[in-house]
């Protein structure tokens, strides 16, 4: 039979019987069993590390909301669900799944308030000058691309990182709390448990799993249904191989060890369809701090290929899926600064010339894309990229400098995007996008709201709110 | 139950039973019901279209072959499977399968001479000057990118497109002869009839297939084999905007009626695994006559991004997967000539300043490219792009010429290169990689060898070769 499928009649008899079985607890797992035990299902979460987080746990802690969230209130900006429903859907590629898109931004300032009475705390202050987590506790963030082109000109800009309050790399903090309110819940919560294969009726309905721990085999019978939050397959190479194989160059693969697919798997093996598969999150922090994003980012052919003061996300996934993963970040001496990350200066010369022979490009090819970028910044615009203005000036100053941005030399950290297709409840679709039976999904190991194009927080996002709206519809089962 | 999949019990009686079951007589379907009919097995062929032919009787018919065939060695090519390898291994994207392209090379010669002794017609002599079907009934043609940067440096060129003798668009005689050759084997062939279902035991294994024709439902019970040969996904809209939106913009869609991935989804539900489902080929045959390959290909900045004497097939991919599907090709009036395809002008100009404006390009940025690209052509050279010398003359008479190289005003020729995961017998394989039993697939419902990079005739050679195998297979069953 299909690995990861079983037969009901083959199990003799069941270890446990539960009303709903949450497969994984990271962010998405936690939001799904807090939602259904609340319900009143009788719910277990299996997750096969030695506790709870996931990759959740090792991310920046940041989640993407607004509409007018009390954070962004308190903080003094305006934001409306149309404005963040407009952002979106221009930087969700090309074909956006509106329906979940716009579900997501209507009832995003309610999963605020869902978020905070878990006990998240979020200082009501706002960080200017980065994208993504700040150096600092401050609550509000932009994480996005909403202040550069094309978007700005798409829908009104508004900051909606939100962040729990400590000082760097909240997710440790996110997930604690969101695992201590799994355990102040009547869910009941097993470690080192590995699903193995989903208990399938012949009418394709999934009534089980199976699991194992130590060696030892378990079945667990449910009479509602499963949710699936596994997260992605950032860590699978033979996935990638046939996804995405450009994203298993990156030197940081963000995941905790259980993003090798299982959970993507599972469900393929059961008859699920998948979608986005070749998506992934790919952030290149080169222009951190923002004074960086004057510098001019070129490829191996010494041309610029995006406006370079747009999110990193977007930097990383022009450079490695377009260009190779073969960038550099052209600076004279007037911009020059230490960039936020480890880095690598590929270049220096006296001229341009002699930096683009130093970085081994075709000849006169740096210099022609300096001189048509210097002519433009001269008058403070840049007709080619459309770069902000407050970014865009001439590169003049000797000696020129061009900062190593490739996956050899500097830092590219990738998650996948693709997974299991989901509805707007997380019920799991076939290939003819009807619901099979008892299974859910949310997290990275379904495909979510962001394809196409990354902003800092959709994950644990969308992780969180389809993982609630997955919880409650797998309360109601088949 | 997951729509597309039948358990057994449900057939209170089967309308019909054989050893093999081949859905859809395209290429592949001929080949896999010629070997497993010649073997001895009863086989059934169903095709939902009322004749023959498929979506290769819509192609040029070309066969990339090679490896020294009788035809390469009558028309005085040396060529060795080992060098055919190394061109494949280098041209099919990031993540080639080895094991098949290994295979295909070594059995490219046999697989040749069992094609003639199909009855189909080749004629002994070369046509230099274009890239796939020739405008002649010349049997050997060029249809890859062997001749240019990178391949001619990593594996020694040589022709491999084979064409049956007929006077362009070969493809509907190459569907003839096959479909003549099934219909004079013990196969038997039924039209009109549409597979709807796959019947799969609790064990996953395949057992049959229900099929629909006029309305009326028709069960076939399967001794030892289903082999999907139902074509590609390019005219479904829903999985190309899962899997490859872009490709939905192009003019031509490649394809008979039925490639709408109904085989590729009846594989998903039965819990089978899909691999490179954003691959497609997309060919732009802008540069024929290869006259236009003087030209220099730019992008929406008036950037060149490619070396204009590749093959067009890979000027496509990169001009829609990497630049939107807008380019122009630039000429001057010294190399101007009136291409072989449908084409419009999009604008002239004097001076390159005047095309460019003309062409609503970023002030300078066309002039700048040709500045840089006449300097090194003034050599013969092209140190950025690396197109060969005998292409590479200054674009300096006037007046200039921008042939539109877009999707909304170019020949853009597309269809998908991913499906179906498959072993080297043609088993349809689960996601742990153990074959689903009793499922078998080829032609474009499975991922072939053509992935990432396409050569005009890898769909035809590696769907009837992997159909065969499929074929075989298929006789010796579960």
């Amino acid at each position: 039979m299909a690995s990861g499928v079983r037969d009901p009649r083959e199990i003799r008899s069941w270890d446990d019987e539960v009303d709903v079985l949450v497969v994984g607890l990271g962010a998405a797992g936690a939001a799904a069993a807090l939602e259904a035990s609340r319900a009143g299902a009788a719910t277990l979460v299996l997750e096969r590390a030695g506790g709870g987080g996931g990759t959740s746990a090792m991310s920046g802690g940041v989640l993407y909301l607004g509409g007018g969230t009390a954070l962004q209130k308190a903080c003094g900006f305006e934001d409306s669900a149309e404005e963040m429903f407009k952002y979106l859907m221009a930087s969700s590629g090309l074909t956006p799944d509106e329906a979940k898109i716009r579900r997501y931004c209507e009832d995003s300032v309610e999963h605020y308030a869902w978020v905070v009475a878990q006990g998240i705390p979020f200082k009501s202050t706002f960080y200017h000058g980065c994208s993504g987590e700040p150096p600092t506790d401050d609550g509000l963030v932009w994480s996005g691309a909403e202040n550069a082109h094309p978007f700005r000109d798409v829908a009104r800009p508004a900051p909606r990182g939100h962040v729990p309050q400590m000082t760097f790399q909240t997710g440790p903090l996110l997930m604690q709390k969101l695992c201590a309110a799994v355990d102040a819940s009547p869910a009941r919560v097993e470690t080192n448990h590995r699903c193995v294969a989903l208990v399938q009726e012949p009418d394709g309905s999934i009534v089980g799993a199976v699991a194992e721990s130590f060696g030892r085999t378990r079945s667990v019978r449910v009479r509602r249904g499963v949710v699936i939050t596994t997260g992605g397959f950032i860590l699978n190479d033979e996935m990638l191989a046939a996804h995405q194989p450009l994203a298993a160059r990156c030197r940081l693969r963000v995941a905790a060890d259980g993003d090798d697919g299982s959970g993507i798997r599972l469900g393929i093996a059961a008859g699920a369809d998948t979608i986005h598969m070749d998506a992934a999150s790919i952030s290149l922090p080169v222009t951190q701090p923002w004074g960086l994003k004057r510098g001019v980012l070129v490829n191996a052919q010494g041309q610029r290929f995006i406006n370079e003061d747009t999110y990193y996300g977007r930097l990383g996934e022009r450079a490695l899926f377009h260009h190779g993963g073969r960038a550099w970040l052209v600076v004279d001496d007037e911009i020059f600064e230490k960039p936020d990350y480890d880095f690598a200066l590929a270049a220096v010369g006296e001229t341009p010339g002699e930096l683009e022979r130093e970085m081994g490009l075709p000849p006169g090819s740096l210099e022609a894309t300096l001189a048509l970028y210097n002519r433009h910044a001269a008058r403070g615009c840049d007709p080619v990229f459309h770069k902000q203005p407050e970014y865009v000036k001439p590169l003049v100053k000797p000696p020129f400098g061009a900062i190593g941005c490739s996956t050899d030399d500097a830092l590219y950290a990738a998650f996948t995007l693709g997974g299991l297709r989901t509805d707007l409840d997380g019920r799991v679709l076939d290939p003819e996008g009807q619901p099979i039976a008892g299974l859910f999904a949310a997290g990275r190991a379904s495909s979510g709201i962001a394809v196409g194009s990354y902003s800092s927080g959709l994950s644990l996002g969308d992780g969180t709110f389809f993982g609630r709206c997955a919880g409650r519809a797998a309360v109601r089962g088949r």
